[in-house]
This record gives structure tokens, C-alpha cells and sequence, in this order.
């Protein structure tokens, strides 16, 4: 065995269900101390506004400042940014652009109705949110894509008015985050963060607008700030730590997994990297490629923490049995790593994005190839989706009886209400029903 | 004025932002009290499963069983509760299950992709969820139109397993819900309530299966355990009390617009109903059709307290005002009392679901027109829609990247990742640039 001592686990193993839970055991713990912190930072917001920001932003990002205008970034200065940007990395930028909004304009939604043949009408219809905040952590994991992942499905909804929040602790402003910002259109900047910002989103203050929905990730304050707020706003899900599952049936160079398994594993120490397999060889010949190459990683101490801790290598008898563990797991990046991926996609039926065959680094997805990166995490995936153009629009129910159906239909409406005892609801439907 | 004092409001006084907003404040409250009950039910579910779940059903339901087993209701059962059912009602819970049904089919969404010109496939997968939960409340509040309202999106999405809950006070059934859930396709009933019937769907027991999301109202323990189990499962919105908005020009019959604010009114007690118009006489006339009405009303206790509390007529000055009204209310439900909807509908931006005309009462849409009547609450329409086979369909993307394609993108990749210091995806991209 290697000195990472990499997890082996056998997926025909009886206990393969409880190890393979314990693999995946993952729980945010919002303790009550953090409970408590974040409840009185919200209320305080609430009733105090920018004032309560502004303290709150002195002393835990050090900002040293007396009022809310001097934390908000002016449009010129993000267009400063976007301007003084090195060639390159602008023109990747805006290539990534082009192709995220690209294949987001495919997820719009457009408001539909019918008409039946008594002329009573029914429908949908579809509308953007008014005003959206995007929150964008600050410090090590303050990255420009994450503004465009976050702000390009808005703009293509259609939303009025996005707003971003971003901590400067310290005072370091992220040149590459506030080109992102002005490249994805974004409205307003304010350099706030932790629950504070959430609550500035969520509430308004005199300075900050209140917003209808707050979508990104943060930390555990931000996360329990955002399911504090939920329902006063919308909000994206609960992010976990990244992880990344991937299905070889032997046939992609080594080195290539050990790096993809890399990609996932530098993010964080929590991080996942989790590969499947039916050749045992396979599995010893990654783990030779990830001895080989991670002496030469940059950011290796972090990749070894989070391999050591909680990566693993699954041997399975065949490629359906992967498809199960994978249908298992639910992952938010799953890489379907074989010679013919699209005669496995019909049979999963849980992955925040599926990334197929050897030429499909996450990597690719991530940064530029179209859709979204920000992902169900945790297994999430069974009931969740990408962020897209979905999460900023809204619909209505939209219904406009005839005469003839309302009173076709009223007899109908009564017989239910009256069962319900809602008597009230059975008369307005019979006031409604033809009296000739 | 009334006996009833029903609210005025005018919108063009200068207090009239905030009389709005005090009319509109509605919280509901999970003190610490309700959170502390909260956490030590979820956790004892977790942990001790059936055992804990059958203890709290005896305590809070007064039940009396010793197993879980007998808390579970058969597909027998449900078939017979619907067999004996009579004629009027079940015809008439039949035609609304097809109306649900046929308008519902109209808002599923299928998978999608496109293919560049380098041979690159981009698109998303959509899948059913393999298991959902339905929270039916018990007592006064067990109607069988949301069992149908609930569950049939999710059939139409194709969801593999529905568990339906539903509390049991002293072991008094609901034929009607149970006839509607043969009716809907449920799967299993299991007569569990409050947050221990929320746990055990969330974590599963070892007779409850565990689903991935879990809809449906409740009381404040039920909506407080929905909220702490956000992540573990889906949950669909925290509901507030039900609310109609009326917009009128005066050409409605006042005796309908007053019934069709009781039926809003006679939910209970916190519900809200609102009438706005810009014709001063045609509000008092609304008016005087309620005092003359009222004591005609079965529930016009639940009634008069509603209006009393919660109801208010605002005054405005035209309809492109009440209009703007509707828009800062964002209701649940929006009633067009005009001769042409039609012409205000584009300018409506937030509403669950928009009633056009004189023929459309709120009561033939929360029954059987076919649009769902589980409706964005408390303003919360801004950023969410109806209950839909959306809510119980999840995406995947899918990228497939050519060699060409890759070799292309890669790059862009590599350039935006140096970017942001993670070396491991730059590298990953790299691998898969020609080297020729």
C-alpha cells in the first residue's frame, strides 16, 4: 500500500453499504454558539440597518470604515478592472462567457397557455425576479468564475437588478472578481460579508436593497444566516464540500484521473475524490499515477489531507454495478470515464453534472464548457439541480373561466368545498353556475 | 361605517407604505420553545427510529398502538375508502383529478442537448425523483383536494414512490383523504403527523423509507422541522396563512367579490383578504353585502374575526395603481374582478396564481380548473411559483467534449485556473491539449 493509504473499498463486500456510508457521513453542524451568533447579527440588521453592517464589518473583516457608502465598488471601478485585466486572462473570461450565457439561454422558460373548448382559458406565466444578491466568498476561494456561474443565469432570466456581496477582509479587493462582476452586468457591489450581508440582502437597509432571492456560497455563518432567511427570500441550496466521482472502465490514461482526482481534491481538506472500478490494475495504476505526480502539485499539502481523509477507491464487479454506486451516492461531479459513456447516461438517475468520456476534465466544466458549476453537493442531487436560468424565474398560474365553464365546473368545485366543510368556497362557485 | 370596521386604505396617502406593511407583517414564529421540542424529536428519530415515532404518535395523537405496523394504512384500505365513497363526490374528485392531471402533463420539462460544430455535446439530462413525502395535515385542516394537488404533480413527473403522512388525532380517520390518496396513486400511508412524521421521512425508519423531498402544509413544529432537515431532503415552501387580493372596477356582482373574500376568510383565522378599487361606492357596496351575508355563513365566526384582523379595502385611484398594489403585495392569490384582464395582465409581475375575470372564483381554481392550489404565501410569490411536476423533476448537466473540443477549451481552462491558483484543473485541462 501506498504512504497515502488511500481507502479500498469492495462493493461486494457485505459491509460495503455501511462503509460507503461512513465514506459519505458529511454534516455541516450549525452549533448553537453559531446559532445565537447569527440570530443576533440578523436582528440586528434588521432593526438597525447600515449601522449594524458597518459595525459588524469593522470588526471581522478589519474594513476600518464610518459608513456604508465607502463599502460599495462603483461601476467605473469594476470597469477599471475589467480594462487593466492582462489579455489573456480577459479574453478566457469573456470566452467563458459566451459560452456559459450560450448554453443558458436554453434553460429560459416561456409563459404557455390553452384554451379549452368552452373558452375557458389556462396557463402559465413565466417572470423574472425583480432583484437577486449573489453572494461570492472572500479570501482563498473568492473566484471570478463562481461570479459569472452565479450572475450569467440571472442576467438570462432577465432579473432587474443584481446585487453582489463580497468580504474584503483586511481591505484586499479580488481584481479578477470585480472583472467578472462587471463582465456578467452586475448592478451594485457592496464588500460585505458573513451573516450581515445575508442579512443586508435579506431585509434591506438604507443603503443595501433588499433582494427576492440570495444565491452562493459562504461559510458556516452564511450558510446558517441563509436558512435563517429562507422564506423571508428565496435561497439556493446549502452548499457541502466539492466532490467528484468518477467511473473508469480502465481505459483513460492514469494520469490523467490522478489529476482530475487532483482537481477535486485541491479545492479543500474536506474535499471528495472518489474512483470506481471493475479492474483491480486500474485502480493500482491511478494510485501509482497520484504517487508519481503529487510531489510535483502546488498545492499538495491540501490535496494530501483531503485524499488521506476522505478519498476511496471502489472495486466493483462490473460497469453497472458503478452506475448503481454512483446512483448511490448522488455526486455533484460524476465522470463517466469509459470508451462509450453514452450507453451508461440513460441509467443514472442522480449527478449534479455528467461529464463523459476521457476528453471531459471537470476542469473544462468548471471554468468554460457552457453549463453551470455551482452543483448539488452532498448527495443533494437526488432532489436538486444545477443553478440555471430556473432559479431566477418564477411562474403564475393564470385562469379565466367562461360562462359555460365556470358553469360546467361550479357543481364540481361545490360538491368538494361542501365536503370540506368550506361552504363559503362551494357558494362562490355556485353563484357562478347558470341559474336558467 | 361597519360593525365589522373593515380596514380602509388609501393608497395615495402619504402613510400609505407602512399602513401596507402593517397590515401585511405576518411571522411565524418558532421560538426557541418550538425549536428545542424540535431538535430533540428529530434527533431521537434519527437514532431510535419506529420505537421513537410510535411513542410520540401515542403521546401527541393519543393513538395507542405498539408498532409502527399499525400505524400504517393499507392500499386495500385506501381502495376501499374510495369504493364507498358517494357517487356525487367521487365523479366530482375524479373530473378535478383529470382537469390536475391534463394541466400539470403541460409542465414537464425533458432533457435537452446540442452538438457544436467541433463534435462537443452540451444539454441536461431531466429525471423524476425516486421518492417523495407528503405531508397531509390532520384535523380541520385534512382536505383530499390537497392530497390531489400534492400528490399528482409528482405522479405526472414520474415519481417512482409516494409516502403520504398524515396525523391521526384519537385515531380519527379521513375517508375523503384516504379516497383521494387510492385515487392520486400514493404508494403508502403511514398515520404519523408533526415533526416525527417530518423525521422519518427525512432519515427513514426502519419501516417509513426515506424520500428525497417532502411537501405539504403543517403547523409550526411541522414547518420548523421542514426548515432543519432543508439539505438532508427537498422541502417545498414554509407556508403562511392563505391570502386573496382583489382587484375590481366595479363590474362584479358585490355579492360574489363578498364571497369570494369569505372563502378566503373562512380558512381561519389569520387568513387575509384584500379588496382594491378605484370606485370609493363600489367598495361600500362590497361592504354592505358582507354585513348583509355574513350571517348566513356557516363558519362566520372563523369569518368575522378574519376580516376583522386581517382584512383591509384599499381605495386607488385607478387600476394601473391597484396594479402596482398588487405588485408590492406579491399575493397568493390575485382575483382580476374586470371587464378585460387580459389588458392588466402583462403589468402583473408577482402572483401564485392570477383569477381573470367575473367567471373565475379563487374556489374553482383551489378545486378542480387544474392549476395547483399549494401557492406561494406572504409575499413570497417575488422569487416562488406553484407546486409543480417542476418540484419533483431534478437536472443534470451533461458535457461530452470532443477531442478537438478539448484541445480548444483547454486553454481557457488552464488560463482561468492559474487564475485563481488551483494548478491541479489547469493541469487537468493541460493533459488534454494536442501536443502535436
Amino acid at each position: 500500500m501506498s504512504e497515502l493509504n488511500i481507502q479500498r473499498l469492495d462493493a461486494g463486500a457485505a459491509d460495503f453499504e455501511a462503509s460507503l456510508q461512513k465514506l459519505l457521513a458529511w454534516e455541516a453542524v450549525s452549533d448553537s454558539g453559531v446559532n445565537a451568533t447569527v440570530d443576533e447579527i440578523l436582528g440586528r440588521v434588521r432593526t438597525q440597518g447600515d449601522a449594524a453592517v458597518v459595525e459588524y464589518s469593522n470588526r471581522f473583516d478589519r474594513v476600518g470604515v464610518s459608513s456604508m457608502a465607502e463599502l460599495e465598488i462603483s461601476r467605473e471601478r469594476l470597469e477599471q478592472a475589467l480594462e487593466e485585466l492582462p489579455q489573456a486572462q480577459r479574453s478566457a473570461l469573456e470566452e467563458a462567457a459566451v459560452r456559459v450565457r450560450d448554453y443558458h439561454e436554453r434553460q429560459k422558460s416561456d409563459s404557455w397557455s390553452y384554451t379549452e373548448a368552452d373558452g375557458t382559458m389556462l396557463g402559465q406565466k413565466v417572470t423574472p425576479m425583480d432583484r437577486v444578491g449573489i453572494y461570492v466568498p472572500g479570501g482563498k476561494a473568492s473566484y471570478p468564475s463562481s461570479v459569472l456561474m452565479n450572475a450569467l443565469p440571472a442576467k438570462v432570466a432577465g432579473v432587474g437588478e443584481i446585487i453582489m456581496v463580497v468580504p474584503t477582509p483586511g481591505g484586499e479587493l479580488n481584481e479578477l472578481v470585480l472583472a467578472a462582476a462587471a463582465l456578467a452586468g452586475v448592478d451594485r457591489v457592496f464588500c460585505i460579508g458573513g451573516a450581515q450581508a445575508v442579512a443586508a440582502l435579506a431585509y434591506g437597509t438604507e443603503t443595501v436593497p433588499r433582494v427576492d432571492k440570495i444565491v452562493g456560497p459562504g461559510n458556516i455563518y452564511v450558510a446558517t444566516a441563509k436558512r435563517a432567511v429562507f422564506g423571508v427570500v428565496g435561497i439556493d441550496m446549502i452548499a457541502g464540500p466539492s466532490e467528484i466521482l468518477v467511473l473508469s472502465d480502465g481505459s483513460t490514461d492514469p494520469d490523467w484521473i490522478a489529476m482530475d482526482l487532483f482537481s477535486q481534491a485541491e479545492h479543500d481538506e474536506d474535499a471528495q475524490s472518489i474512483l470506481v472500478s471493475p479492474d483491480a490494475d486500474y485502480l493500482d495504476r491511478v494510485e501509482q499515477s497520484i504517487l508519481r505526480l503529487l510531489p510535483t502539485m502546488e498545492r499538495r499539502g491540501i490535496i494530501e489531507v483531503s485524499l488521506r481523509n476522505r478519498a476511496a477507491f471502489i472495486h466493483v464487479k462490473d460497469m453497472a454495478q458503478a452506475v448503481d454506486v454512483a446512483n448511490r451516492i448522488a455526486p455533484e461531479h460524476l465522470e463517466l470515464a469509459v470508451e462509450n459513456p453514452q450507453a451508461l447516461v440513460p441509467d443514472i438517475r442522480h449527478a449534479g453534472a455528467i461529464f463523459m468520456g476521457h476528453y471531459t476534465a471537470e476542469a473544462l466544466g468548471d471554468y468554460c464548457a457552457g453549463p453551470n458549476h455551482v452543483l448539488p453537493t452532498s448527495g443533494t442531487a437526488r432532489f436538486s439541480s444545477p443553478l440555471g436560468v430556473y432559479d431566477f424565474q418564477k411562474r403564475s398560474s393564470l385562469i379565466q373561466f367562461s360562462a359555460d365553464g365556470a358553469s360546467k365546473l361550479g357543481p364540481v368545485a361545490s360538491i368538494l368545498a361542501r365536503g370540506e366543510g368550506l361552504t363559503a368556497h362551494a357558494r362562490s362557485a355556485e353563484y357562478r353556475i347558470k341559474q336558467d
